[in-house]
């Protein structure tokens, strides 16, 4: 569970946030629970490990306001070695769902070649099997 | 067909575009392409229509980099009276698709209500049918 | 004193933060700093006070990386009841002095003209007063 | 002289271009007049110089609106072989000064020591030297 309050700079004309601002937060909350499960950015950059976006979608179901503080909430929907798929949960402070998103990664070498996470890194490939939502 | 200069604050550490950028991106087609076809976003708020994106979704083919040129095209995917549906793809200098997106709009009066397209615009409704892409 | 986290998305392609974006954390901790002393946003907005950024300034003394965390001190440096000018002093987690910034800011009625601090808001005006760094 | 369209992304809820975007079309500005002079960032990047930014100001005359063209010219204030001062003027369609910057560079080699810009690049040097508005 992560937690994003909204910026000024992140509101629009309309008054309320701005819609590509959710796409960041989701980066927020993947790097958050990447951490948490042991498996940080810092950890996998060093590793020599890079995680590029190969898809996100984007659900607005309420709109969100400047100093709001929203909940981010991140589960694992798809993981069998190659490619992680992650599916996000937004909530306001009256518990209210504003926003679900899901977005897929890869795992890729310096050279940009796929990483074979179970023959590669067992362990991190364990942890993500074993959060997958079932 | 709109244009798009990859801008060096739109990179990341990765060397490449980031890639909520992208979501922007389809934002600012989407704005050429309404004032192309005559209903621009100022027009729509004098008449006291708003637009609020009800979903984004895209789909990451090929990096960009700090100064590439990008060009978007905008297609009508879907509309029925009350939703538009909206498909972007993006192509870089050499012709490669390095992105393809989708977004859906509703067409909403100042209290919220959506808009009865046909019967309180129809000129604007008539564009959008015969745009739809068959 | 506020705190930032860097954020992937607040990177560039040479590796660190852009710089656009200390522009951004000193929004964030002017508008922690004007909640702390009991005038957040929010507050300002229902009395119909609008604070518009006058001018703002900004030295960059070292990077700062992805996922490092930043403290943001904020002091008063001018006020006569009119604008109010602020200092910012950022650091990071080694406690170096990774920038340092200034803002201007002006307060307007919902007209637009300058509100007479001392006469229809006495007690903002003796709270900005008492704290403006001797 | 360098031309940046207000996108509605770059709004806030006063309705207005947010202030720190201001500083994004400065680089803009800086990114189009190195090309026009002939030493874009791609051929310093291929020399292997980097150009840290040092310090930006900013000061905010007019609020500029969502799709206002805005033109924005650059000069060279101070240069003497190490560090580079720009600054920078924005003007509306109605040509009226709405911003005024300025922003002070170094130029590092990849080890980070600062280059011998007149031993080294004398060209660029000469370049530079010529354009220092007198």
């Amino acid at each position: 569970m992560s937690e994003h309050t909204v910026q000024y700079y992140e509101t629009d004309k309309m008054g309320v946030t701005h819609h590509s601002n959710y796409i960041r937060w989701m980066e927020e909350a993947r790097v958050e629970f990447l951490k948490k499960i042991g498996w940080d950015y810092a950890k996998l950059e060093e590793l020599g490990i890079v995680s590029p976006v190969l898809s996100v979608a984007c659900e607005y179901k309420i709109p969100t306001y400047f100093s709001e503080q929203i909940l981010i909430d991140v589960k694992i929907t798809d993981y069998k070695g190659v490619k992680l798929s992650l599916a996000y949960e937004m909530k306001n402070e009256k518990g209210e769902v504003v926003c679900t998103g899901t977005s897929k990664h890869a795992f890729l070498n310096t050279q940009g070649r796929p990483v074979r996470m179970k023959q590669e890194y067992p362990a991190f490939d364990e942890t993500l099997r074993s959060l997958l939502s079932s």
